[in-house]
């Protein structure tokens, strides 16, 4: 833990704060390898929360948890001609074992689709086998040229990876939005962070998928954060992998198959989106610490009633199921121990001194606000519950606020300009569905479809950049 | 899932038995790709297990969940000069990032105490920071070249290892003590496997550690298993990589550390252990199902009541917090049923049919005895839960006297190669602490001192090899 705080303003250099947030908060640190990063204690504790979430989602609803090898041979990516082109620019090799070359190299694995399909081809015979929904948390490398950015942007981060095969091309389109719909549940009601939901466009879609469905956040500087994917195989890799199966008719028949990912560069977007100029800002539903407790012992005041009171307050709350923290370290003041609590963004901050003590109250301070309240000890639970469902359901109000302020609707590729070079957001424009339209807008601003939303607007004038007649309305924006 | 049944007997042909056991129950599967192994759903659901338990207990004492790098520059390892050459001929090397030639050639973490303690010199700097307790669940590369084990010897596995520094000498070897004794509560009381613990001897210990303690299982052919380690790394770590802070004296000093590991290892000898001819038989605390309902739908009854019936037991079992699968599937017989959820080491089956309909009863069946009897559906409950226990303490009880069969104290050399030649076990035989001597008996026997027990027994005997005084009675075998 650092002993000063965040030196940088939010509003002034997004990006030195972003990093500086992280750091001095104690979420990640800089690997001492490049382009790599340690992910630290509380941001660990957070991608535990989530996988605790999504892992009594998924499991309720028939998928298991596996692990296959991390690393895959060269010649399984080149099968299916797509995913290896879209993959191997950034594959870290394997050559050597031991002191021996290795007679083919292997990549370590930037996703798993090639070697869990190899295998699907050996435990899929018949429709008995179907539908095969397995799941893996792991670690993944993509060997990154661009400088390194914190969560989003290292050489090696954690996700899970979701795998899927299915008797019938319905069956798989229903799987492709079930897992984004969980996604969305947890990004929106977990971390507080609002998304629009859609699909990519062909150019921006999964190497070797039908169609990649994701959620898409905006950051507080005016770029889009993807938070999630979930993709439509189609029949591409059970045709290279020869994955079938004997049907109910007898038949030979291809299994049709779905893939989804979701990341640890989701805390990242926590971080930007509702950290401020004290540090971190932590939704409660997913915050490591709901409250920590300061006794205050003023000079003269008893200081064995006051964290005797403290460890009453302390062992209530726990006892509510909340996590508490209650920081009676004598080598702190009272003030410093404010900062790094504020700093690592713990919700609820309560203070006890002699005065309290007298009066049967705590002092209550809400850290998104930084309202405070003295609340009475009778009340002490009610009010810790209701102040973190506020914390939640403000987070997310505030995010929501800020996704409608950066989204704007243009008519001309004037305004569309305009807006990108400046206030940036999401910028959503009439388009003809076509590639070259898409790559001229890429190439002369910088901004790509995001997604062209499931909650579909009719478009009222034409293709921004051809003129001819519009497909879509789709959600461009500059994007990390 | 297969069809058939496991058709290599136990005490037949054991290595035969193990793989074909794993395989069928579809606890794992070889990966197409040498050396290494996919863990499959109910493997990952035990080791899910056993990171829930070891997470409580090891968070409840201050230790905290982070993930670090697994990419290790070659210079890290040579770092600690032993630790380089303990692990170095089974070292992964990544040497390429996309189509560069890497500057540095990277290791894939064989262990990461270099990578870690080059971090823990930033983080520490006063006695503040200390101790500094921290773990990991990660992915492991250990590049074998002998033939490939199910879950024992891979070149890929999954391990949790900790990671400590601590003011004091003392302290560290309490957490030494601490890591060993949350180990053995798992493997005793959730694994039902006994171990014997102690100290390695110095040709066996950790590259780099001061000493290494360890818990060793006997497995039923005679051969040890290494359960898990914990080691105390002194300062060797501490001074090659500068870990200092300073002190509440004002002075600088050096860190005492400790590193700890439990790898996916341990379910190979949960399948050794308990298995039998029939297939898995999973010890009910770390079972991902406890019980399975198959309904018996005679011809000529009525399988709506069955059924309804079939589902209210399982409901009443879910709801009393047991994992149940009802497993209704027309396709398959019972009999076919039941072979495969034997195989699969489910610890009871219940057996619902008309008779049992209108009897009020259901029929019970424990897996490790095969033990059937008629159970009222009054005491469904109560009986479950009781017979849950009895499998779990039966499965130890059993172990244990494996253990004590298979282990024999010797007076001579002669004995000793007899013993390790033929019924082979954990041999107990007076040392004189030289290594020269275990050279020896490693060269002539293939048997090795698995550890030196802190139950000491004072040795009444001189040393077996060069008959001078005996300081230890240690226990050797041939291992895993």
């Amino acid at each position: 833990m650092s002993d000063v705080g965040v030196t940088v303003k939010k509003n002034e250099d997004f990006s030195e704060w972003y990093t500086e947030v992280i750091l001095k908060s104690g979420l990640a640190d800089y690997a001492p390898i490049k382009g790599c990063m340690i992910i630290r204690e509380d941001a660990i504790a957070m991608w535990e929360r989530i996988q605790e979430v999504l892992n009594k989602k998924i499991k309720a609803t028939g998928h298991r948890n596996v692990y296959f090898p991390m690393f895959i041979p060269e010649g399984f990516l080149k099968k299916e001609a797509e995913h290896f082109a879209g993959f191997t620019p950034e594959v870290a090799w394997v050559t050597q074992g031991g002191d021996t070359p290795l007679e083919e190299k292997l990549a370590v694995r930037p996703t798993s689709e090639t070697i869990i399909y190899a295998t699907f081809s050996k435990w899929i015979r018949s429709w008995r086998d179907l539908p095969l929904k397995i799941n893996q948390w792991c670690n993944i490398v993509r060997w990154e040229t661009k400088a390194t950015k914190l969560f989003l942007r290292t050489r090696e981060f954690l996700w899970q990876e979701g795998h899927t095969a299915h008797a019938t091309k319905e069956e798989a389109e229903k799987e492709v939005m079930y897992a984004l719909g969980e996604y969305r549940d947890i990004i929106e009601n977990y971390l507080a962070i609002p998304v629009i939901v859609g699909v990519k466009s062909d150019s921006e879609k999964f190497a070797g998928a039908d169609y990649t469905t994701a959620l898409e956040a905006m950051m507080p500087d005016g770029k889009a954060l993807q938070m999630g994917t979930s993709h439509n195989l189609g029949q591409h890799f059970a045709k290279v992998f020869d994955i079938k199966f004997i049907g109910e008719d007898e038949k030979d028949h291809m299994v049709w198959q779905t893939s989804w990912g979701l990341t640890t560069r989701t805390i990242g977007a926590l971080v930007m989106i509702h950290g401020d100029d004290k540090g971190l800002v932590l939704p409660p539903k997913i915050a490591p610490v709901h409250v920590v407790i300061v006794p205050i012992p003023y000079k003269g005041a008893d200081p064995a009633a006051i964290a005797a009171k403290a460890k009453e307050v302390a062992d209530k709350l726990t006892q509510k199921g909340l996590s508490v923290i209650l920081d009676d370290r004598g080598e702190y003041t009272p003030g410093w121990k404010f900062h790094q609590w504020e700093l690592k963004g713990v919700p609820i901050r309560i203070e006890i001194g002699p005065r309290d003590l007298q009066q049967q109250q705590v002092v209550m301070v809400r850290r998104d606000t930084k309202e405070k309240s003295f609340v009475k000890e009778t009340e002490l639970l009610e009010t810790a519950e209701k102040l973190l469902e506020d914390i939640q359901r403000n987070l997310f109000v505030k995010a929501k606020q800020n996704l409608e302020e950066k989204t704007t609707s243009v008519k001309t590729y004037d305004e569309f300009k305009q807006i990108v070079a400046g206030k940036g957001g999401f910028v959503k424009a009439a388009w003809c569905g076509g590639a070259d339209c898409e790559a001229k807008i890429k190439e002369e601003t910088g901004a790509t479809i995001r997604v062209i939303p499931f909650e579909r607007e009719e478009p009222k004038t034409d293709c921004l950049i051809c003129g001819k007649k519009a497909r879509d309305i789709a959600y461009f924006a500059r994007s990390y």
